[in-house]
């Protein structure tokens, strides 16, 4: 341990001293090769039981009641399944106001937003109502993040409106129609809930950002289209929502199925709502004209049409919505045969999506504003909220991004916004809603319209593309996909792609040659550093990705390319005595091995053996070490073809090597 | 470049220098931090074509043919088409001979087991002749194996007969059972053709080794029990194929069911056979018994039931099989209608498994002689060769475990043992076939039995077992899958484990805590090597994988859940004062980034960032590298942040740490 070595640096300097490697040319920290540790044996329950854990509970839900007396125990788990029994315990008048503002903003946008969207679910306008009702308050107790805003949305009463519509017809066959909805909706709500008590939250994740974004971009330019019919007062409208079978029937009746008073009450108005969203964009204090602008170009409207009769010269208006609050609807959900099924499978569907969309609100707010959110819980509280939503009459209810956004900026504080806007929608169904009654839908289209632009983000579009290629692609699958064929068909697009490119880099991972940093031991990809230089008679290989079936055939074939290449290349150049001798294969990022990878390595092993070339591994993490040894492959290569470092293995190697 | 550095190892020595961190006690290998390499930017289009080419030419076919004259490339494409042209060429007569020996051994072994495998398939017997003199013949012109033997097999029999025999009837309905198999067989050809010609080859990689072992294993149980039916008598028997169905119909008949002659017959050959190959196995050189062996079975068993017309006694005897050369079938197999669907959907199955164990065969001979087997060429051969044979009355045939062991072992040198076997078996089609007419069922049935017994492979489950727990059960899923449901379901269970592996492994990796490994300047895994030290102040994470949108959540909340730990334990123990204020993340394993990556990475910097501590990057690979920029995420922490090694970055950072 006294060794006190005096190093030198330049090449120039290093080749003066004879004897390149004696110990004193070695680096200072390289004194001796170090071992590779092996990690302490694990039993196999042990280890099935951390995989287990890490998968399903990665986030130590249970931490807080470790040791912890019963009955605090069970305060805690009262408390992890309704947060405002804990939050509620410091809530004060402070908070209460900004939560009071906030809830009366959203409130005001919401009113027009349900009765726009109850429309896209091909359901009468109150349910759009009841849904931002009960489920809300539901929500309020039992979710964690302080700034969603539940109701209604878009994209899940599109979805929900179009697949229950394969099903029955909502005109003619308005019972079952509605029947089917509570069914999905209440299934829905079981597989939130599921997904989130069985801790299988992380599926979500598989649909990716880039899918989403295509998607939503996508249902944004359907929906809208969607709209063409109340904006135009066309009467005979496709039921198909592709674009080319809507854009046939705006062209169909173009001649005698127009209505010019329509059209102008739909301009002005979509007008009128973009520019207040304009102002909310530029100047982020007047978000509150965004805001209240649809409530206003509702109320505006209506008033008009309600004096000028408009109504009788073809202007299409809401005409009837039940006053009233929820009337329940458990009797009405299908518990038994065939319609179970098909509910079954729109819910599960419906209820996807629109966790999705929950999930990434809450977790985009929650990171601006720094305060924890538990996926699994979320799950469990959105399921609840719409599992109890479908049997009070309400459909699918989420998060919605643009009254969340409002929500945040308006100044909430808790869930409590959320009571208030629930309170609001209550007052309004028991109350005004017959002064409903003369909104024109052309002035629905109009919101929906300007709601829905927000969700095609072009912004992110090109970032993806300018990122990653492959999630470009997915991105562009689910919007194409759901703007020519339909909203099922694009999210399966965007699944599938997902699935594919996570399959694809399996399957092919990148082996990269690596060289000598220069004055450094650092070993690095020659490619990204084209200053560092490969070592003579040695090749070095990183292989970036864990070895399994898929791909161990071809990072065996592809290793034993790199050698011809090589050998080759040495040929072409006449430098016939300085062959390949040592393949290093450097395996930090091997993060795991599995059987058919050791066979691959084995295999590998001998092919080099009949071409007298040496097989050595540098840095197997300890996953791998383990089963480097368990499979007796370490005493095949020998224990000390496994080094700590390329750096290491390189130094024991090849001794006459220039440095 | 001239700074010589004197440098001191010890530790207690190092204290000594006073200042610790002057330029002097730098180490040798960091004379100064090193610049993390942006590759060059690429076009997105050769981008595009690169990954294209290493996912479907990663083996670069058409290599030899660059700069060739078209003369030479006319000729390169023909050998590539047919190796016989290439191989041919430099063949002699001492090749010829290891070939003779080969192909006769084969003969004799594969004349036994083709007309046990047809009774598995529910054909003739003559059917299985048929497809050992075709296909056999097809491959040794265009296939590129040396050492596979070419003809059916029991697992596909099995396989093949259980599908069909869902369709059709192959006794009450046998004219269409025989042509949905000549049908499927086509398809199979198709199938394995297509995936060799548009070079998909990699898919069957995706049936894993583990879950090929279970599968076969199970297939194997079941084809033995199967064969109860034969060895025991019985005339009713289940057409199912799960181990309670048998055993029920086995109990069954036992009191009336069950004939002893045949139960001595098969009991003493199986006796005989298992011998045999007892012996074949302690002595390497004595293979020839166990391949001889059938035959021999065969041979003196029909003598003995001749001579003791035991048929007339209850013993099941094979009784009719047609003389002569296999007639042609094209006009057999539906090209229209409902059984093409059906045909197409069991010939791709039975092709996948086919191809599986072709090409497992392929490769491993291939290995172990040292030749290159490009599968997808493989493929075609093997897709050709079955297309051909389901016009010519063969079912399909595929590489045989067993009796290319024996082609091996007994000196083959090329497929010119294939083109002997081949033209034994057309000699045997044309003269002495109805001499097989007394062979007794039971001799078949106990030549299955002791073939398929070499399918179950314990210590290809023991070493997985000890290898890896999760290859583990896709190996016994897949088994009991086939043992107590059906092949088909068994197949699906490994398809879908094996899937479902690569998945978890891409949503939860590892995340792993560094230290410094002592005297070196390498940081690795803690809990490999327990010896390491961490840095006091900062906390070094390895993410090993990739970050995709399946796992970037996790990732980030996982970092945050170790930064919480650690200050938790900091606190625990007092030491306050040396709170984490830096995340050293080593980014080595971390191949690739996508948009959901890079955003989780941009929620995780600016929650660090409200805790005051830093965020930092160690060597980042070119990919990552070029994405960080793309998407600005370098200018946002700042460039000086992303560091070459982990320990550059320690040293930039703690420039106050102990060594």
């Amino acid at each position: 341990m006294s060794n006190r070595i005096t190093n030198s640096l330049p090449v120039t300097d290093m080749d003066m001293h004879g004897d390149p490697y004696s110990s004193d040319e070695r680096p200072e920290n390289l004194p001796y090769v170090h071992k590779v540790g092996v990690p302490p044996k694990q039993n196999w329950f042990t280890e099935f039981k951390t995989t287990l854990k890490e998968t399903f509970m990665h986030d130590d839900p249970l931490r807080s009641f470790k040791d912890q007396p019963k009955s605090k125990k069970f305060i805690l788990g009262l408390q992890a399944v309704f947060p405002i029994l804990d939050w509620g315990r410091s809530y004060n008048l402070t908070k209460f106001k900004g939560d009071l503002i906030a809830g009366l903003t959203i409130a005001s946008l919401c009113i027009p937003q349900d009765i726009a969207y109850s429309k896209l679910a091909n359901l009468s306008p109150q349910y759009g109502l009841y849904s931002s009702f009960v489920p809300p308050l539901v929500y309020a107790f039992m979710g964690s993040s302080r700034d969603i805003a539940i109701g209604p949305v878009a994209v899940v009463s599109l979805l929900l409106g179009t697949l229950v519509q394969n099903e029955f017809d909502p005109v003619k066959q308005k019972k079952d129609y509605q029947r089917l909805i509570f069914t999905a909706t209440f299934f829905a709500g079981i597989t939130q809930f599921a997904l989130g008590f069985f801790r299988l939250g992380f599926l979500i994740d598989f649909l990716s950002h880039a899918a989403v974004v295509g998607f939503m971009a996508g249902t944004a330019i359907t929906i809208a289209l969607q709209q063409l019919k109340g904006f135009l007062g066309i009467k005979n409208f496709t039921k198909k929502t592709d674009i080319i079978s809507v854009m046939r029937s705006v062209w169909t009746s173009v001649h005698h199925g127009w209505n010019w008073q329509t059209i102008l009450i739909g301009v002005s108005f979509l007008a009128f709502l973009l520019l207040a969203k304009y102002i909310g964009k530029k100047n982020k204090k007047l978000f509150w004209v965004t805001a209240i602008a649809p409530l206003i170009s509702v109320i505006i409207s209506t008033f008009c049409v309600y004096i000028t009769h408009a109504e009788k010269k073809g202007v299409q208006i809401v005409n009837k919505i039940e006053k009233g609050v929820n009337p329940p609807s458990v009797h009405e959900i299908f518990f038994r045969g065939e319609n179970l099924a098909k509910g079954f499978r729109i819910g599960v569907v419906a209820g996807m999506v629109a966790l999705t969309e929950a999930v990434a609100i809450a977790r985009t707010f929650a990171a601006m504003k720094d305060y924890r959110i538990d996926g699994n819980r979320e799950m469990v509280a959105l399921g609840t909220m719409n599992v109890v939503g479908s049997m009070t009459s309400c459909y699918v209810a989420t998060g919605s991004f643009s009254r969340s956004a409002v929500n945040y900026m308006a100044g909430c504080n808790t869930a409590v916004s959320n009571i208030v806007m629930s309170m609001v929608v209550l007052l309004t169904l028991e109350v005004i809603t017959p002064l409903f009654k003369y909104t024109p839908n052309a002035i629905l289209a109009s919101i929906i319209i300007s709601a829905v632009l927000g969700l095609i983000d072009i912004d992110a579009m090109l970032l993806i593309w300018k990122i990653d290629k492959f999630d470009f692609i997915a991105c562009m699958g689910a919007f194409f996909g759901v703007v020519f064929v339909s909203v099922e068909i694009g999210l399966l697009i965007a699944v599938a792609i997902s699935f594919a490119k996570i399959l694809l880099q399996v399957t092919r991972p990148r082996i990269a040659v690596l060289g000598k940093v220069p004055r450094t031991n650092v070993y690095r990809n020659i490619q990204q550093y084209p200053a560092a230089t490969t070592v003579p008679g040695i090749l070095i290989v990183r292989v970036d990705s864990a070895i399994y079936f898929s791909n161990s055939n071809y990072i065996r074939e592809r290793m034993l390319r790199l050698l011809t290449d090589e050998e080759e290349h040495l040929k072409e150049n006449g430098e016939l005595k300085s062959s390949i001798h040592c393949l290093i294969v450097e395996m930090s990022p091997v993060t795991d091995i599995d059987t058919s990878g050791i066979h691959a390595l084995e295999e590998l092993y001998k092919t080099l053996q009949k071409k007298d070339i040496q097989l050595v591994l540098a840095n197997p993490g300890p996953v791998v070490v383990d089963k480097l040894h368990a499979s007796d492959f370490v005493s095949l290569i020998g224990e000390d073809k496994i080094f700590l470092t390329v750096a290491d293995a390189v130094i024991t190697l090849a001794p006459k090597m220039e440095p």
